[in-house]
């Protein structure tokens, strides 16, 4: 098998832990795979990094940044690939540029245009353990681009879609994704396998696991994830597209977003184009609207909501204050946004009516609803968020 | 002018100083000059990571070494730059690969082979100022490689030819070049100006203010240096080729070099060949023989005396042991080189003869004598060195 594996920062956070590192990817060499791998910087390194930069700017030239960044990752891959020979393996460590990823030139957010992997190709032929530097690659030009937060996760996806890759491993220091945050349920249960768009969807939950532009990357490039800990040697969590789950749960997980804040505009005229605006103007703005409800008005006035994040909330509010609105308008930061998950749903009725029977038996007041085919969405009052968790965790049989 | 500055590691040592350094960096530009600025690593950096690397291997991959060594210069390189934006100048940061420097593969001790100063001249002819990461440069096939100790200094050197820069600053935490080593002789004096080839015989009491390859290049690249402190604004010393020098001090300075071991093999037969068999052998295995002293023998056998680095003696004595040579062979660790330098002997005689009678009327005994053009070195007990160093400074009346 030709194996990517992705180790992220916890993961490489000391000498001690690139030892551990070296291990794994030696017995995974050592089972007759090509192995790459993928690495983070060391823990806490990259934001030093961001704080001596913001010692002298507040808003450092982005250029530099993407110079001084991707240093971080330029020390683990070296430092892996040193402990790999000191282990008696083949092993090349290689920078962004010399692994072949090619980016646009949106520095410190740039996305991956191309890769060239050939390179990557030769040395696996060479029978070399490949380690590359995660996070970074080069812009057309030859600049040290990196790709933002998660950016890793990204590299090891893009690689492993070049290579076309059997495996596409990513180490976290957590085992899998859970049913739901075991913090909130104590009774949540790991999961074996889920889709790519459940993946999506239970990003809220599984934030620190995966970011959901690595998920979409495995989508579209047909890469099979595992993710799982680096820890110890638990199964991980298999995330794969659809037609490869025999078995459909009906729900696979319940997940939970603090990060949200309402905004209503009561007494909106019905008409067109009311919502247009609105949006429009937020967008440019850059406030990333969630959820957006609007019901058939009465009397030709109708309400209108919608969630952005809680730390946009102030940049919302002076949007809205801006349009010179006559509607009443509520802003509630105090709310949370409750979402039970599963593909099976597409093919079961039901599911979305169980989840809010479960909350009125808990008289949880549900006071927005959105719904896809894959996913229900609930806005409630923070304080029931824990709450709607648990209720609709063992509704749906997850802690069995 | 254009001016190639150079800032070593204490002078980056922190962000406080890095924001020091950019305050020097944008005077030098607010005073009509083109600036290209070479950066260290900032001071521990490299031995920092040096040991993260000896914590897996005794003896790390030289390639993979290079990657690890050259991230410090790049957080430098892209901090400073970051300074000088914020203070409102246009500033690029460059890696070694970017400024052009190429260089053999030789990893952890390459040598520079060209520079492409042609990206450096774009972006100067841009007005910006130009931030290079020292120490590092790129191989034909695309490695990133390191010039070895005191690197950073031949990247501005090498810049600095390719550019034809006016002026290349080498800035440390001393004030420049004394006549000898002020801990030794607090008398010493801070010299105006001194040639490459005095620099390089002083290298002994210079070592902490520049390198010898440094000299070497900057003398066939015909650059004019300057070693200063980036700590205050005094002058330093200018170090320039002899013909530039009106007026020629007979003796420079007096350098004292405790490195030092005498190796002496008593009764040797005085036949061509015995030396070149013991050289050979003691340069096969990488021994640096420094003084070679061999007298005309009587009666068909001689002494042969040579020192080498004390750090390399037990080297050299397992060398000798394999020589199976008949003759009697001293080693003593306790001897030190002193040496007076100065280009002003080449046209005055009775330099080396004060040299003995100041040490004669100090009662040391004076085992080894070597000269050259501008220089008398002389190897004493360890126990008188200092007290030769003073009595010589003071004899030339250096103190005054």
């Amino acid at each position: 098998m030709l194996i990517v594996q992705k180790y992220g920062g916890t993961s490489v956070g000391s000498l001690e832990r690139i030892e551990e590192v070296a291990k794994r990817v030696a017995k995974a060499k050592d089972a007759g795979n090509d192995v790459v791998v993928v690495v983070s910087a060391m823990s806490g390194e990259t934001n030093k990094l961001i704080g001596y930069a913001k010692h002298f700017s507040k808003n450092p030239p982005k250029r530099e940044m993407d110079l001084l960044l991707s240093s971080g990752e330029r020390v683990t891959s070296s430092l892996l690939s040193i402990a790999l020979q000191a282990k008696g393996y083949n092993s090349v460590a290689l920078t962004g540029r010399q692994a072949g990823i090619y980016t646009d030139d949106l520095h410190t957010t740039a996305r991956i245009d191309s890769i060239d992997s050939n390179k990557i190709k030769e040395h696996l032929d060479n029978d070399e353990i490949v380690v590359v530097a995660g996070f970074q690659g080069v812009t057309s030009s030859g600049e040290v681009s990196t790709l933002g937060r998660g950016g890793s996760d990204l590299s090891a996806v893009a690689i492993a879609g070049a290579l076309r890759a059997d495996l596409c491993e990513i180490y976290t220091d957590v085992d899998g994704v859970y049913t739901t945050d075991p913090r909130i349920e104590p009774k949540a249960k790991k999961l074996d396998i889920i889709s790519y768009d459940e993946m999506l969807e239970l990003a809220s939950l599984g934030a620190k696991v995966l970011q959901n532009r690595s998920v979409e990357l495995a989508k579209k490039l047909d890469v099979t994830l595992v993710t799982r800990s680096s820890f110890n040697d638990n199964e991980g969590t298999l995330i794969t597209k659809e037609e490869n789950i025999m078995e459909k749960p009906l729900v696979s997980g319940i997940a939970l977003d603090k990060n949200q804040a309402r905004v209503t505009l009561r007494g909106v005229k019905d008409e067109p184009g009311i919502a247009a605006k609105i949006f429009n103007r937020l967008a440019k703005e850059n406030i990333n609207v969630d959820m957006i409800i609007q019901n058939v008005g009465l009397d030709g006035v109708t309400n209108l909501g919608f969630t952005v994040p809680e730390n946009e909330l102030s940049d919302a509010k002076s949007v809205m204050s801006k349009l010179n609105a006559s509607e009443l308008i509520e802003f509630d930061p105090n709310i949370v946004k409750v979402s039970v998950v599963g593909v099976g749903m597409q093919s079961h009725s039901g599911v979305a009516s169980k989840a809010f029977d479960t909350l009125a038996k808990e008289n949880i007041n549900i006071q927005m609803i959105s719904t896809s085919e894959i996913k229900v969405s609930m806005v409630v009052d923070e304080k029931y968020g824990e709450l709607a968790v648990r209720a609709l965790h063992s509704a749906y049989n997850l802690d069995k």
